[in-house]
């Protein structure tokens, strides 16, 4: 199994990229690709005393950032480590495909070089979150900012599937978000999604609020990618401004300093749970081949994760499920 | 001044509200009438040896609850409370109206009963959300699920005229609620508002994240109804779970217990200052007299909280100066 490596995605390339791979060779025993400015790679492997040869290193000379348009990956940025990446995962040169960096980019690259599951109308970004209880999968998360029913319904399928197939959970429950759980709330768009799933063979639980899609409701929550995107984002963002209020006060005086060194060691497992970085990132979902898009912010072990999650779901058979289940949803529309 | 109070909204309804209206009276000064079943009213403050008296009561025999639609307030449930103490406010039998009961039922009678100020095109739903350092307003939180940027222009005017004069900012930053913050980023609908913003009066921004949403970037954020009230509840939602857990570690065994004991003031205030209850609930902006929504499951102690934000709201001169803006608004466009 090969796995491709964008080397020069995320904040913190290629140095972290580097070394989150070479701890993904030893823990996973994977081949692994690393896609970027050769040079550079192998001053950095020289620098931290890591041997280039573990890794097969494939040149490419520009780097996509967040301020290149997502669809300049086909374009001014043709020649990115990102492109040259999900080229050569296109062309056979391996399995799979991570990169830490622009969400916009990976997803138009990832359509575009990479190509959909036939039936697929577009790939969904889908990130997978802790939740209060367990881990649910959100998605589209920004993507497709604007979505018609259809594509809410392939991605609850294809959600469906990764949560059952790669995250080992049973039957995974589906839900609408949306403003409300009365079947007449939110838009044309949450109710002739309603409609389409009601009607699904999946195990549909109607809309979630957004107050209970941390609380376990559901293990699938889809929605548009601009809803997604605001969801997904403002969770983190509520989390870091508490763990932030909570690090105040456990800081705060030598009483309280000893009160945290009493619970410091379930503070550690707490935050771990809620650490959207222990997850990896999110896959993008609806593409023939898995392409995983991990944090921007990945450091070593966060990127080693992305590429742990990426063997998983590379193995899981996830796609040709999908590609399965299409075939199917299709057939009996036909026969109605 | 006279505040009218929907003693059957909210689900700790009338206990709670007759408790928290008559904890105003004394805190704040307040006259207050009562719209209700006028003999469960008299119960009540008989069980709970409150004088009757206190309070001018209006009786209403029937009650809108979060199962009826929001224009029910206009049609079949127009003897509710709710709909009996919008139509005194409108009548002028009271300065406010403070309800606990249906946010979409507030907000259409609200616009229909009390009418629009001259030149708003939709009221919005507006909440006052603690961030990690100060509260910040967001609207409009599920009144419109679908706007134009015009709506949001005004949102921006009405929010930043409340956080204000009601909240004491000076300048207040206005943000527009996206994917991400280049110019490009978001669809038709923040572009366009970007536009408008850009070229406004208001302490514009620009684009504000998710992520950054609780994290002090701006002090106003507009959306789309559906957008906000995805934002705000999983702001609660999130807020919710993982203080659940942090009680969770604080209850764990004895030596946690001692810690939690340690660092309980410090929590406390934490709690508090996270509370979305404390800011008591969510000015609906844009009518013609001050019409408050306050939190569903507001206990005495949230509604007092409420009582008391709607007697800012109403001695501050917002809607006034809002009349004025819109006025300078639309002069600025005949000129242009």
């Amino acid at each position: 199994m090969r796995i491709i490596v964008d080397a020069f995605g995320g904040d913190n390339a290629p140095l972290e990229i580097i070394k989150g791979s070479l701890d993904a060779v030893k823990e996973y025993g994977v081949d692994i690709t690393l896609v970027g400015k050769e040079d550079v790679i192998r001053k950095v492997c020289k620098e931290q005393g890591i041997n280039p040869d573990t890794f097969e290193i494939l040149n490419a000379d520009d780097v996509i950032t967040n301020d290149d348009n997502g669809s300049d990956v086909v374009k001014a940025k043709s020649q990115s480590s990102m492109a040259v990446g999900l080229k050569y995962l296109h062309d056979g040169g391996g399995d799979a495909f991570v990169s830490a960096g622009s969400s916009g980019a990976i997803c138009v690259g990832a359509t575009l070089i990479v190509k959909r599951i036939k039936g697929i109308s577009r790939p969904g970004f889908a990130a997978v979150i802790p939740g209060a209880v367990s881990k649910f999968m959100l998605l589209d998360c920004g993507a497709n900012l604007q979505c018609r029913p259809e594509m809410l319904r392939q991605f609850a399928v294809m959600g469906s599937v990764y949560m059952n197939k790669v995250m080992g959970i049973d039957n995974p429950r589906v839900g609408i978000a949306n403003v409300g759980t009365e079947e007449h709330k939110g838009t044309e768009l949450q109710q002739e999604t309603y409609a389409l799933l009601k009607n699904s063979s999946l195990n549909f639980i109607g809309y979630v609020e957004g107050r209970d899609i941390p609380a376990d409701k559901c293990d699938v929550v889809v929605c548009d990618g601009f809803t997604g995107n605001m969801i997904l984002k403002t969770y983190e963002g509520v989390a870091i401004a508490l763990m932030k209020k909570f690090k105040g006060i456990f800081t705060k005086n030598l009483k309280n300093k000893l009160a945290a060194s009493m619970v410091l060691k379930d503070v550690k497992v707490l935050k771990k749970d809620f650490d959207y970085g222990e997850t990896g990132g999110a896959p993008i979902l609806g593409v023939q081949k898995p392409v995983f898009k991990a944090h921007g912010d990945s450091d070593a072990r966060s990127f080693k994760n992305a590429i742990g999650q990426t063997k998983q779901y590379l193995e899981s058979g996830v796609i040709e499920i999908v590609t399965e289940k299409l075939k199917e949803i299709k057939a009996g529309e036909e026969n109605d």
